[in-house]
């Protein structure tokens, strides 16, 4: 089965409400499972080629460091040119989209799941995500938090510790918590 | 011997100056050596009902993903339905108490040590302990952080990556460093 | 070869602009090949002894809770009586300089390295660094993040999940994102 065609899937990655299907958690599972081995690989072009074989679509030059953890895998798709070091959670309940040549600090979390408001159906394990989608050009620096539904254009620098719980335009510094733009950052011309 | 008859024991979760003794010393480096290896346990079962045995007390739906620590384990109580994602780290140098139904998201800290601020007396190892207690569905986002003394009621929301040095009440969303209240978030009736 | 004769080397912890050569590089992979096992050592002891060797310079009573990385090592300088938490982060792109009596809690990270703003140079991966230099008698509470060329005199305490811009003298306590002082902290006179 074709986990697109699962209409938990289709709702989880839609932003509906849902609750986790049977072939839903197989895939967790065995993601989670492969992780574990994946993470404790020395070799890193085997650590990554395993890694990368988990996602939805990854370009060249992509190089992670252990322990990368992420949910499923297939809501992944990252350009060419991905560096993200030790300890980055991605959370890909949601669809996490990512550009070229963007550089994540370690221990970094993308989080797309958000859990209901109301406790009684919280309790349900019913959730919704809202997707996370960033640029080309990004880099987020360590210990920083990218919340459900941020989009970030391209060039856009996070500071370290920062926690990002709105979208931010091309070109920008962003810091703190929330974090805010600092100051604008043009790329320089040639 | 039993741990809690311990003098270095009592005075470790009541709150009083303490110096770790030899069989605190040795639960705590039992209780490491134990989950550096459960955490590579990839059976989920196998794995939760190992951490789980390292508790004082836990309820029925426990689950945390791989890779959990926490210091003594005696000093955990965990309600039902408990869900960790990973990297949850849990300081259970004062007591944590955690009800029923809570989330915690990846990268969570609970923290209860207080190192003595006088610097000569920190040299010492001596230290202090403040109880952490978390009531009934609350959910902790990802990277958060609760400090000593911190007790959250029930149906507290707090934001992915706050850092929580206070107690709140019932049915709120908090979030920022420190954490603040958002707003109010009264379960809905029916 | 001596590392530190290595052009990049110098231009590394100089603060220069410098892209990575081949014996930096296979420096760091022989440094995260050893960590990833010294890290799952159960005995303290060994693994230990194990990571000490591989910074530059260590003093007495150094404990680090498993998992920790860092970048090189060769970076690193740690005086006596040294205690991590787990999953510290030390990234020693640019040197790290620790005092005596240091302890770090959970999740801390220290981040050395400086990617250029402008994206056309980030793409490179040429990259700058700053020091960082923690003195005497200095607590970094858990999940906070010290940003390259900070330092911090002696008897600092950094309150968790702070994120520290920049640099604070001797005596303080400093809390939030971006950190300021929360106040004064003199060591008590005998």
């Amino acid at each position: 089965m074709e986990i697109e065609q699962d209409p938990a899937y289709q709702q989880m990655v839609n932003g509906e409400l849902y609750l986790e299907s049977k072939p839903l958690a197989d895939l967790r599972i065995n993601v989670r499972n492969k992780l574990m081995k994946y993470n404790q690989i020395t070799d890193s072009k085997e650590r990554n080629r395993s890694i990368k074989s988990l996602m939805k679509s990854v370009g060249d030059r992509f190089f992670v460091e252990p322990t990368i953890y992420f949910s499923y895998g297939v809501n992944i798709t990252i350009g060419d040119h991905f560096y993200a070091n030790h300890d980055v959670m991605l959370c890909d309940e949601g669809k996490i989209t990512i550009g070229n040549d963007c550089k994540f600090g370690p221990k970094v979390g993308l989080y797309t799941p958000q859990h209901p408001l109301d406790p009684a159906v919280r309790r349900t394990e019913a959730e919704r995500t809202a997707p996370i989608t960033i640029g080309n050009d990004v880099w987020i620096g360590g210990s920083a938090s990218i919340l459900p539904g941020v989009t970030l254009g391209n060039n856009v620098v996070v500071g370290a510790g920062s926690v990002v719980t709105k979208s931010f335009p091309d070109n920008v510094i962003v810091v703190g918590n929330p974090a805010r733009i600092l100051r604008k950052n043009e790329p320089v011309k040639k």
